[in-house]
């Protein structure tokens, strides 16, 4: 029963530019950095509205295998091909994990800057993949947020990918 | 002539806790962290003065080798004891390089938030060698400011000591 996240940032901790886009992201050649064999360890997702929205904004064909939590008090339906794949969520992070573990699904891949704060906010963080890109962007999305207590984490490994992106893998200790 | 970072920050990308203190880095057998050969290959140091008083306040040994530069607005003097040894600058960042640049320093050590913060906001850092520690602070003193461009690194290397402490070497492109 874990929940872990699994992101890239600049190198100021942005997981998106302040106009929300993220084409500053490497596409080529680069790979998957490890996403599909992460993506396999996972039950399940639980996403915000506003990555969930980023998501069904690029279009095309739904890229996730896997089952959606998405937290939202305003969102009150999800598209009909995606009722089966897509379950709305609202209340505190610990109700929210509850309602999930009920379900069946344990090892959770928490995504989105605005999620991923709220669960360190009660220190429900297990796990972080963290890919920094070389870039100082300046302003955007921050992925941290400001925490009453610090949390210690013990790093796993680092790998790198085409000598530019820097994956470090760290536990909660 | 370059100016470089050499630095240490949380995961969440602060360089000192709220308090302003450091007691969350690691002191026990981690070695320098490639500083002595860093600091070898450094003319000089340009630091604030808010880093200049913390140094000072540690008491003891001055621990420098190098010429700093200390850019205060407010501070008139130094220590006796140190006045071969420290020099104090006001100025534009481009005024204070100049006149550094003048006394025949070129390859600079540029420490301190406040004046990290101040020299990208004029494209003028060459290199940063950051040492993440894995540890989520919460809230401090951040390395990074809010900046009207985004600046694009390469990453020359990652080197990782007692499998705890990720250390990366960025150039600017």
């Amino acid at each position: 029963m874990k929940n872990h996240v699994f992101i890239a940032t600049s190198l100021d901790g942005y997981i998106a530019d302040i106009e929300e886009k993220l084409d500053w992201l490497p596409t080529s050649d680069v790979g998957d950095l490890g996403y599909e064999k992460f993506i396999e360890s996972i039950d399940a997702i639980v996403m915000g509205k506003m990555t969930f929205e980023t998501v069904l904004g690029f279009g095309g064909e739904w890229p996730y295998d896997k089952h959606i939590f998405v937290l939202s008090t305003s969102l009150k339906t999800v598209p009909e091909k995606l009722q089966e794949k897509v379950t709305l969520l609202k209340g505190t992070v610990q109700e929210i994990l509850n309602t999930i573990h009920t379900k069946g699904f344990y090892n959770l891949y928490i995504d989105g800057g605005k999620t991923v704060q709220n669960f360190l906010k009660d220190d429900l963080i297990d796990e972080l993949r963290i890919t920094t890109i070389p870039v100082v962007l300046g302003d955007g999305i921050p992925l941290f947020d400001v925490l009453s207590t610090s949390l210690e984490f013990k790093h796993l490994k680092t790998e790198i990918f085409l000598n530019e992106l820097v994956q470090s893998h760290y536990v909660r200790k």
